[in-house]
């Protein structure tokens, strides 16, 4: 059957479900309009092109074997009608007709379609800050963005910028400033960590510390309250509510809200986030039109919840399946499990699911472990620590979330991966315990790190592993309430004698046995070894002598060092 | 409660039992014995330590703390008594009591026990030929075995090696030769691939050429007839059905057979490849003794056939199991997917549940893809081919298998893993097509390799896209039985041109649409562009053009250069 599709926007979702729906019926006819004329490109290498690993924009909109996703290329390539500069105003649901405004030339015109894909996509969020429209104050909503601030970069502009907003966008950006340009770069976010829905914490500490020891400036817990400069010289600095930092370049990246404008007025039905709702067919209230991306909400398949996940990746798949339904197939989109990853630097970091915070704000008792293991066997040369968070329900032990941080990013990708392929299946902890990843040397231990967190997190949950969390020891250790037992080795504990005194015990775990009876029966202890795992051993053994109040410090040494740097003797 | 349980064997899965149960009940006495006296040692490190990777063997029987896994260390911090040196005999099950003897002096022992953990692990085949037990013909069964070949190969003995069997332990030795010693290593396998159970031959071929390339003399289809020498001299060389090669070294890697013969005595019931039949609980069919490891047969999960599947992962893990459950827990090993990955040079290779041909024998009827595709976002820099085969049922489009070989070991890891998890749920090709993966360009597509893997698969099983393998194109075109349209460039596709003359057309996919009348209707016509994709939308334009006699290359140009590079023009 031959139909009229119209597809509005030209980034990612759009071209996706057109060029499927060709596929499947070369005698669709298919039109994409966009307000912008450069369009189909990957939005999510755009740090990657203002930081220079991408060195060319062209690389953004081109296919793997370097054809550019242009007009021409639409309609020589894919049979695909394709409308630059062409805006759509608003959509006549009953008599099926789309009004949109030809940019070039302010005409307007009617387009009558079949089938409508609403492929809006997000807007970046403008916050209401004195002089956010200052000169050298940007979004970094699309590729003129990046041209403009590369632009600035590559002609010397710009020495010191800011970057508003701690999010991924806000972390890519701060990362690409300084590791290609040099630029004296400051991250200001409000919350008292980066990448507040995404990661714990805890997990996030590990990232400011590394993104620090890289050179960026992190502002934690500081709320912008002006941007300083004027019209002619532009931007001159940024005043927050504790301090006033200068610079050439101030970059907004507080997050996008879905672009649904259109579709409210259209009558469409809209979440309480703006997301336009749709079905698992990726249908919204009218079965004409259909909706995906950064435009829709979308079921979290572990909370319930229906929230926007602007994520290309989704956008992507999501355009597959609405270009599969459009031929009258039957796709479904369950849901997300909101998996993401992400370069910072040297550290590869990736998560899925729920963060404790959002696990409790879903009605669950969460509960984790965090361990820190070398991410292959321990023999085998080169490895690096892998410092997984794994998250469960107290109660039912379903999985809720799990957190990865290291230096190798493939690895850290591919525990990830692996557990959010699970939380699909409302899978528990024993499922982790026992999830057969892949093992040779160079690649895993023999029993991986994903498994050892399973089995941690099993143990904390049946009260065999009484954890305490690196940022609790350290409170109490500067408010002298805990002793540390370190149970490594002489040498490895001595500097912290040195610093902490009788706070730091060390007793070697294999002296144990023998010299137990040195330890005081009645003042808490925290257990400390490289991991976390000898602690563990160390805390049953104590408690099998009678000494209980002992805590074990998660992901031991590796995580506390990582963590907290400055309370490691120098 | 205080009980006595004995473990026989100490390298992986009894030590593991034992101290896992020791965490649970500090009281249980605990026993291990082997009858060696290098115990707890990572076997899978034997080919890392052989090829110097690992360069002190204590690196492979030590903690990741650096403690050396010996009997004092089993006594001071595990609190589990080891005897070494110490051979199981008999067992007496109604009396539960184990004869054991002493190897150092010959002694007998009866030992009482409450719980028994056979953990005897497997043994290498040693097949009938001439001359394999001559000086210098070994297997590689356990630590002594490598020493003594890294010890003849550091003394320069050897400037040739002969490796029989290509199996996993074959190709790693095979390599650790070549690549640090720098010895003339052949490689001699029976059937006509390496890695005939885990690998299809398509996928193998990637592996075999890489290996050829690396220096590896490799001879398929060749059966070892003799080893020529003598008692004085040792080996000096290797006859097959086929040829000779000299060589001073021959080590036998033709696999392993669980060691099952005292549970056999003992009247525990045997599987059909002489493994010892365990419950899900992993009891055997004698409910105080529990075995595990290489010495047992599990359920594979995808076909339902029972086999021994001997990987130090799943040995861990169950070992992790029998402790858990001998403390009165109820923790399950519900089976194995085969999961298994492999550092080959510079290539990383994984694979998990069934290949084509065990599909089939298991009854089913796959199908598969081949997919090629950037392991990140094409635009971002440094990027390398993984290539999938992704194997569902026809019918029912159940899940079956998945192989994966890329030159970023870590990466190809992330894409079986994650797969591998959706085995155990009965999963089907969609759960592939939309599987959540974390994406970032740096470690990811935003419409991964593994998502196009899915996708593409669904697309030949709905006849969507026909394929042809590389094996049969090359075939086909060298009968002159197809003629290759060439979907690239004009300058990718000129020495083909110069090569296969009019067998070989050359028509840019985006001239298709005007040029398309050029070509043949009648002929057959195999479509090739740099991975497979592009071909494929070439099929369904020229298909909607009345060209429907057209074969979509899997995996194309990528797949073809690598599987029979000599067919690429000089």
């Amino acid at each position: 059957m031959s139909r009229k599709v119209l597809v509005v926007g030209a980034v990612a979702l759009g071209p996706k479900a057109a060029c499927r729906l060709k596929r499947l019926d070369p005698s669709a006819e298919i039109t994409i309009i966009d307000k912008d004329y450069l369009i189909s490109y990957g939005g999510c290498g755009i740090p990657y092109y203002v930081g220079g690993d991408v060195t060319d924009i062209e690389g953004l909109y081109s296919t793997a074997s370097h054809h550019v996703r242009d007009r021409e290329f639409f309609e020589k390539c894919k049979d695909v009608k394709l409308l630059c500069r062409t805006e759509l105003i608003s959509i006549d649901r009953k008599a099926k007709i789309a009004l949109v405004r030809h940019l070039d030339n302010d005409e307007t015109e009617e387009m009558a379609y079949d089938r409508l894909v609403l492929a809006t996509g997000s807007t970046p969020v403008q916050p209401p800050i004195p002089g956010v429209d200052l000169p050298g104050v940007t979004v970094m909503a699309n590729l003129h963005n990046a041209i403009q601030v590369k632009d600035m970069i590559s002609k010397g502009k710009v020495s010191r910028a800011v970057v508003i907003g701690g999010g991924a966008i806000g972390v890519e950006l701060a990362e690409s400033l300084t590791d290609l340009w040099d630029v004296e770069t400051t991250l200001i976010e409000m919350m008292d960590q980066l990448l507040p829905p995404a990661f714990g914490k805890d997990m996030s500490r590990l990232i400011e510390n590394h993104m620090t020891e890289k050179g960026v400036n992190i502002l934690l817990e500081e709320g912008v309250t002006r941007i300083l400069g004027d019209e002619k010289t532009g931007v001159t600095g940024v005043k927050t509510n504790k301090s006033e930092i200068p610079c050439d370049l101030v970059i907004v990246a507080v997050g996008v809200r879905p672009s649904s404008q259109i579709a409210r007025e259209a009558g469409l039905a809209i979440g309480m986030y703006g997301g336009i709702l749709v079905d698992k067919r990726l249908r919204t209230t009218d079965p004409n039109i259909y909706a995906g991306g950064d435009c829709i909400e979308m079921t979290h398949l572990v909370s319930g919840q229906r929230l926007p996940m602007p994520l290309g990746s989704l956008a992507n798949r999501q355009g597959r399946i609405i270009g599969t339904n459009l031929n009258g197939g039957w796709e479904e989109f369950k849901g997300t499990v909101g998996t993401f990853c992400l370069k910072v630097f040297d550290m590869g970091i990736a998560r899925a699911g729920l963060t404790v915070k959002q696990a409790e704000d879903a009605g669950f008792d969460p509960v984790y472990a965090v361990v820190a293991q070398s991410e292959h066997a321990h023999f085998y040369p080169d490895h690096a620590l892998i410092f997984i968070k794994l998250i469960a329900d107290r109660n039912t032990r379903k999985l809720l979330g799990i957190e990865a941080v290291g230096s190798k990013g493939d690895a850290v990708k591919a525990r990830v991966d692996a557990v959010a392929a699970l939380f699909q299946y409302n899978a528990d902890v024993s499922g982790v315990s026992n999830l057969e990843v892949s093992y040779a040397p160079p690649y895993a231990s023999a029993m991986d790190v994903v498994n050892a967190a399973g089995n941690t997190l099993e143990n904390i949950i049946l009260g065999r592993n009484i954890p305490i969390d690196v940022a609790d020891l350290v409170k109490k250790l500067e408010k002298n309430e805990v002793r540390v037992l370190d149970v490594r080795g002489k040498i490895e504990s001595r500097p912290f004698i040195e610093k902490y005194g009788d706070r730091w015990i060390n007793i070697p775990q294999e002296e144990l046995p023998d010299r137990f009876g040195e330890l005081p029966v009645d003042q808490p202890l925290c257990l400390l070894c490289d991991t976390g795992l000898r602690s563990f051993e160390t805390q049953i053994f104590l408690g099998s002598r009678g000494i209980t109040r002992t805590r074990n410090i998660q992901g031991g040494y590796g995580m506390l060092m990582l963590s907290y740097p400055e309370i490691i003797p120098a």
